[in-house]
């Protein structure tokens, strides 16, 4: 082979090694950003669904309470 | 063309293809790491808003039955 | 240098360039993946720790209420 075909042959086979590194990188790259992001969603839906938990417990505590001042005010003060 | 200058057409144009298709690939790939980060922060932002709201209504909560107890407690111990 | 020999040269040189570029621009792309992934963990944790604090207040003040009713259910019926 002459020099200009060997430099040539090398040229080419770096190109490859670097273009499959370079794919080999994005794809585990990209597989961790579809991670995080099944992570993200997870996490949103749970906590969405914790916050409205939360509400809920607080609405029915506010009910309670709310019950409960108007039975004290009536017991003290009858009309 | 000599077999040597086509082997190099054939190996620059195999490296350009290449080099479009990670550009692509990476582009495409930065737009989503972008709006998955836009979204965690938006998220994030309603997640400390809603948390903030929750707090202040359990404190209005606590105030609101402590004043209760307090009442109670005189109401059936007068002094 | 012949005419080939040139157009070798400068084909290795836009794929090293473009190789170069590549990496820079996943390199940097990787290193916003792991930011966001970290900033995500603490903000996960974060929220888990404001959420069992909302829960445990909010425990406690069901048990309060539920003490004070039953002394007021007593005082006003008493057996």
């Amino acid at each position: 082979m002459s020099k200009a075909g060997m430099m040539n042959t090398v040229a080419v086979g770096i190109a490859v090694q670097s273009d499959w590194e370079n794919r080999q990188f994005s794809s585990s790259l990209s597989l961790n950003v579809r991670r995080l992001f099944e992570f993200l969603l997870q996490f949103e839906s749970a906590t969405r669904s914790k916050l409205a938990v939360l509400n809920e417990k607080l609405s029915v505590l506010e009910r309670k309470l709310e019950f409960l001042e108007a039975q004290f005010s009536t017991a003290v003060n009858p009309s």
